[in-house]
């Protein structure tokens, strides 16, 4: 990346990602059964670029009105004067998304994630489930642990246990539409509301209300976050088309060889091309780099990719207008640069 | 049953189980995506004894001294007069029980359930473990809505993580147990507890819990439910060698047919008996009535069938004597009667 603020995001992101990191191994520590907690691990440790704590620890800075990177996220100022721990949230959040990936591989049955075997893939079923299970669970017991006002740590448990119902509700809609030929665009956007953005939406809203904002706050912020969140989805699916396999961890074109419904095919059916013969999807593993050229670039004429980023652009515009609640500050700048970050990442 | 005790127990629990229905309607009702609320009804529907629930109505009956079955548990009266609603707690652990059965089905990929296909068999391998995974967040949904103090909710919540958190680990070593020769009677009552007697000790806890009890209160009854739970699992153990399969509602005998450890062939190996040679377990589909029959023969006449039942009886003892921390009431006598009843059950 080239641009300045791209880089200055990198290193935002990259900063709290070290920090972030470092918490995971404090809050998860590996405990008997030994075999249950490194696979609970496995795929925190194989990578993951960090976004939704990133998002969490900005909005929390911005909000605060702290220079970032100044003030421990263990002892952090609310806005009422106490100090609670905020890096719990942002690890809650993060071990969330992490046991979903889990649950989700061997749902799709796929093989790889972040380069390396799926959990069901290096461990066994049994194992890959419990593991999703121990980090659903091992969530709620880190977000109760933020020393916020027992009213506070409610209302973010609340938060949480009802980000995870509606992301079940998303996959379960993904799976439905994978077998249905009449889901239109609004459907599409609702599934991913659920599937993804949802839980940007909680790392946004969380530090409002775990430091004791106003609830008008919290829902602007958690506006932001579902936005952004859903733009970082639509430009996944793009990603998902237009990225070398080995830049992805996984196969390039995958959602058109499994027959998944994104933003881009529903704009190509529209425009009258026959996505289900994009490629000969009987059987995956026989479709080859040069199927997946031609399939990208029937949706390339159709304006397809361009209407997905030119759609995944406005959601970002819109969430970005959200921030307006935040006081005007370094944090708040980063967090649009996230949200720009979002749509031009390349990986 | 033919003693008036067990025939009590049967119409105290049964009674409540009448109001849990009602409440498991009302508390998880199909929206949408239906699919998925469906299969995670699905098992709830099936049947059940609603045993844990009705451990935990009886125990706010009990602590708050009210005529069992006088008082709306909608509008539970606390120890410091306000008013919460225990069903939800009641609600949320059978929830979190139907979850942990789904998940172990496919685990186990059994066919079988409470009678009827297991939920991956019902629906399909995506839908089961989403189903599974709602019901998980649904049931800490469900329990944040008691009404009761913040602190106190909290602390419930607290209590609902680590329990599934155990449980997760307890069917990890089950699954481990399975791969190893050297396990002892100590790490088998370890995994039971995780495994089986922890949901015993949130239903018996829960309530001091959110009614304000003292912490000593809290702890004696978590030790009932505990000690209950361990001899119900052992119950299990023996039953699913000496019950027909029709009245189990799953094969007779899969415990020795799929390898798991139970106390029984724990202590036959201790006798001697090549418990690994008890029935061919290369072709389980294969093994049939009347080698299940001469495996159960082999481990009476080690006395490990007898052995387990003592064991179970002497646990029960400890968890009644626990008891003594509530006053001395009728639904005391029937947390009693209950204890007695899970080793005293045929089915």
């Amino acid at each position: 990346m080239t641009n300045p603020e791209a880089r200055s995001v990198d290193e935002a992101v990259a900063k709290r990602r070290e920090l972030v990191n470092e918490a995971i191994d404090e809050e998860l520590p590996v405990t008997r059964p030994e075999r249950l907690y490194e696979a609970s691990r496995y795929l925190l440790e194989a990578g993951g670029k960090r976004l939704r704590p990133a998002v969490l620890l900005l909005t929390a800075e911005a909000l605060s009105d702290v220079e970032p990177l100044t003030t421990s996220y263990r002892e952090f100022p609310t806005l009422d004067g106490d100090r609670i721990d905020v890096m719990r949230a942002a690890v809650s959040i993060e071990v969330i998304q992490s046991f979903t990936l889990i649950h989700d591989d061997i749902m799709d049955d796929d093989d790889l994630r972040r380069g390396v075997p799926s959990v069901h893939r290096e461990y066994d079923l049994e194992t890959a489930i419990l593991a999703g299970d121990t980090l659903y669970s091992k969530a709620f017991e880190i977000m109760l642990e933020s020393g916020a006002e027992p009213e506070r740590s409610l209302e973010a448990v609340r938060t949480l246990a009802h980000t995870c119902t509606q992301i079940s509700e998303g996959q379960s809609l993904d799976v439905e539409f994978e077998r249905s030929d009449s889901v239109d665009e609004e459907q599409y956007l609702e599934m991913v509301e659920h599937k993804t953005a949802v839980l940007y939406g909680a790392a946004a809203s969380l530090p409002p209300t775990l430091l004791g904002a106003e609830s008008g706050t919290v829902e602007a912020l958690y506006r932001y976050g579902i936005d952004i969140g859903r733009a970082f989805q639509i430009q996944d699916d793009v990603l998902d088309l237009t990225v070398p396999s080995d830049t992805l961890g996984k196969q390039r074109g995958s959602d058109i060889v499994e027959g998944k419904r994104t933003l881009i095919t529903l704009h190509a059916r529209q425009q009258g091309v026959d996505v289900d013969d994009l490629v000969d999807v009987s059987d995956p593993e026989a479709v080859s780099e040069a199927e997946i050229d031609e399939a990208v670039s029937t949706l390339e004429e159709a304006g397809s990719i361009d209407y997905a980023r030119k759609t995944a652009q406005s959601l970002v515009d819109n969430g970005k207008a959200e921030l307006e609640v935040l006081p005007d500050n370094e944090a708040r700048a980063q967090l649009e640069a996230v949200a720009d970050f979002l749509i031009e990442r390349g990986y």
